[in-house]
């Protein structure tokens, strides 16, 4: 969780993942979007051959709350 | 190939995909992976729910050339 970045305007939270290879990050990939469809959460994402970022928004209110942080706790679970 | 929209500093073809449920983008996100690996060409991709943006630099020189327009024409089949 000490890896995420909280942003403002708009608030969010940002991490970035690197990777040894393209196949590694596909990988994580993968595993994010089998998370995000049992999270029902989408953030937005953006990647590269080794690289994926992450930008998380608050669920529900104006502010980062706990569901918002245990998220982001799922996803570093991901990055194995 | 019309879809593209082609920008400067940097040099770069830029598309937006969208797609009605997370199920198609991440099929579409799936063939795109494939077709990286294929190809050996890994753009940036940004994607969200319903969304991916693909960036495309130039391969070689400073300019796009013919094979970056046939890597996005092949990018545009996968969208189907």
């Amino acid at each position: 969780m000490d890896k995420w970045v909280e942003r403002k305007r708009p608030v969010r939270l940002e991490r970035r993942f690197e990777f040894e290879t393209y196949e590694a990050t596909r990988d994580f990939l993968d595993r994010l979007g089998d998370f995000s469809e049992s999270s029902e959460r989408f953030p937005d994402i953006s990647f590269g051959k080794t690289y994926v970022n992450i930008t998380l928004r608050p669920e529900v209110q104006e502010d980062l709350c706990m569901a918002d942080y245990q998220f982001a706790e799922g996803i570093d679970e991901l990055f194995i």
